[in-house]
């Protein structure tokens, strides 16, 4: 009766570079995010990684990010609305291609680093953002955090939206993520942090950093797959939830 | 009653750099060969020469290349079969988007620069570069000279293949062009190339360097879009068609 | 009895692609800022750039810029300024090499587009520049507008700083330019603009958009090469100083 | 009395990417080739792998390769002999501004991957490579197999060569190396490739793939940091050499 996605960002290797432990975490996520050749990814890792996807029954998802593979995407671009717009169709259009060929079709598309964080906060960068995708594919669900530029400019376009939150995350009593510059930004506590997860999936509820209870939406968990722990964690968060009669289902399938 | 295809390479530039006179030589040509990215073009060029194409009624095609943008596609790279089989999937892709969000498809696929080149003699690319096209839409027609690795490839996994001529090239006995390094390469006289186009198409026939009548096969006609006195000579080679009773179409309505 | 020097940015070319006419401006410049293979040049271009300005007898600069050819350079980049002192003791260096190559060397350092501008305001990205020139070679010169973080960080540092300024842009009356949203940040009287620079030259002082008389510094005026009236432009500032008694030397000579 | 030196590619990694066991493997070599940008290394990479070098008294070479990064520069490009010796140009001069900022001087450049591989039997190719290296600097030593097309260029324009072998890779009776298509490419055995080794340092022969004793010079030995067996390898290397009275010491000091 309860039910939420798992999603990871994989795919993130580039020609002889291996970053990432893609082959582990695809076991316990549902939905992947995959890296489109911009930030990170390439032709040959593209193909790879939907077949991984397919093999382990995980929906696929492209996950575009800034034309900057020497900082991974993570530093802001003073880019335009129409070149984002842009970049975006062209990366939805290349993992498409790869879907295609493996007769699938995108379930969503998330936006990588600097560019999640910016159309986060930026309604023109949301915007151009929301209309790439809708205007690729009516049916692409996009993904982003409850209470964004994102949000409002999906809705505005008309897109299904999911509502991604972060496990190891502490968030403020207005929903957003404590910033990464504080000390207790992130949950080190594996233990709480599943026992938050749960809560936010059965309750809809979780504890900011002040201890007031705050409400969420919960579509989609992101979880990361760089390290052993990393992988470890996922899987704990996965077993804590169905253990506790929570359904792990890709987000197309209830969004 | 006769009726031919004129293609040109288009959508070159790439960021502040231009190149090409694509908003002349759209006029002439029937369907375009739009770069991917790799070896030119970027996802600004590529909206604005769909774009342009759709406004001109030019069929579309996806120009894939070798990721070497610092040689313009045009050196050998000693790629795979698979990496080759994925950088064309994945360009096919990028564009394909380009064209969906115009509510329109891609035509056709013709390999840019060193790999039509090499397509054409090797075995393993040209069946690299035919089972990508047919991978992702077995409606997309293959673009080659006759008689090349490419054509054969491209019957193997059933494509439509599209028989393409230069306009400004002489041809040796068996049907090859004549190697650049050659004097007698280009023809400069465009009187007699246009003469010449005009009896392959109505004919089906070309007088080879040595004299020689050599059967040809043509569907297409490349020409350039480099500088005015390209344009002027696509400009001529459509009127002199035209008004010897040739219907310039898309390869799409008769290939 | 009065001196200047000019500077343009060439060498902006990459592979296929063409861009300014340098074989023209060349000879109106007494310093060239040569792109360096990040947001524009490579290293062919970078060779022919050094040896078409030691005929021209043009003292030779590096033109570091962000590593962002898909946006000339000209797009912010939310680099560290860690990466920015790295990027430029790059550039500095394979430029070096060219001018070593011919038994020369490097005049001086001017950070192109977005780094020059973040530079003029951002007392850590100008300190990062200004580090990472001291660094290679002490003896360089750095270029940049006056009462800039750029100014204040060469000093810093102890680098000999050349004032520069712009023949076609209209000040404030604190010396800054005025925006290019601005209707009137550009001068297009081009007599205008040659009086306005003669005056800069010889009195010290420029009129600002209000009318007020502001004190100027001047060691080097920047001139374009983008296309023929740019050039023309040039040669009318270069002719226009002569005449009036202002030698047109490079800034080493004098700074 | 006998003495050679040990050699390792490093300062491969880009950005987020992390390749080569960089850290561990310097403690074992004497001399490090530097990735430069092209195929692998980034300007950060280079800075840190620098200091890297210096801490552990290692001496520092140039490593340039083709412009692949998607290839890691193992693919052969059909580069010109003027672009390749840009390139080489280019990338030395980058690496000596890292060099230039601690004071210290380059020791060497090699080739890497398909440049060294095509230098080695393309007499253009090592000529322009050749030529590069000593334009930008006549001291430098260029480091290659013997009896290869790199050795005689080298000895045309003048450069000291440094004998390079493989101590992991069987040879022919003409001291070319076994092709890796070969089933007996590769030395699994580290016991026996470590004698062979110290026999080609002291006695200056080595056994080929059929028994022969072949003559073979030897300067340096080229060792991997790919993994913790490689590194395992390499240790063993020294250890085995310096056990034996065999000094270890960079190049520059005996070549």
């Amino acid at each position: 009766m309860y039910r939420v996605d798992i999603n990871s960002d994989i795919g993130e290797s580039f020609g002889a570079y291996k970053i990432g432990m893609d082959e582990e975490v695809v076991k316990y996520i549902s939905s992947a995010n995959i890296a489109c050749g911009f930030h990170a990814g390439d032709p040959m890792v593209m193909a790879l990684t939907v077949d991984r996807c397919l093999k382990n029954v995980v929906s696929i998802g492209a996950h575009p990010g800034f034309p900057d593979l020497l900082g991974f995407g993570r530093r802001n671009l003073d880019a335009s609305s129409e070149e984002i717009k842009n970049y975006v169709i062209y990366q939805i259009g290349a993992l498409q291609a790869f879907a295609a060929i493996r007769g699938t079709k995108l379930q969503h598309v998330k936006a990588h680093g600097a560019l999640y964080n910016m159309a986060a906060v930026d309604e023109k960068i949301a915007m151009a953002i929301a209309e790439a995708i809708a205007s690729v594919d009516r049916n692409l669900i996009c993904v982003g955090m409850a209470n964004t530029a994102m949000e409002r400019a999906a809705e505005k376009v008309g897109l299904r939206f999911a509502y991604e939150v972060f496990a190891d995350r502490n968030i403020n009593p207005d929903g957003t993520l404590v910033s990464r510059k504080h000390p207790n930004a992130i949950i080190h506590d594996e233990e709480l942090a599943c026992k938050r997860v749960l809560r936010m999936v059965k309750e809809g509820v979780c504890e900011a950093i002040d201890g007031t209870l705050v409400k969420v939406k919960v579509d989609t968990i992101c979880v990361h797959g760089d390290n052993p722990q990393a992988v470890e964690f996922a899987k704990k968060i996965r077993e804590t939830l169905e253990e506790n009669g929570v359904d792990i289902l890709p987000m197309g399938e209830f969004v």
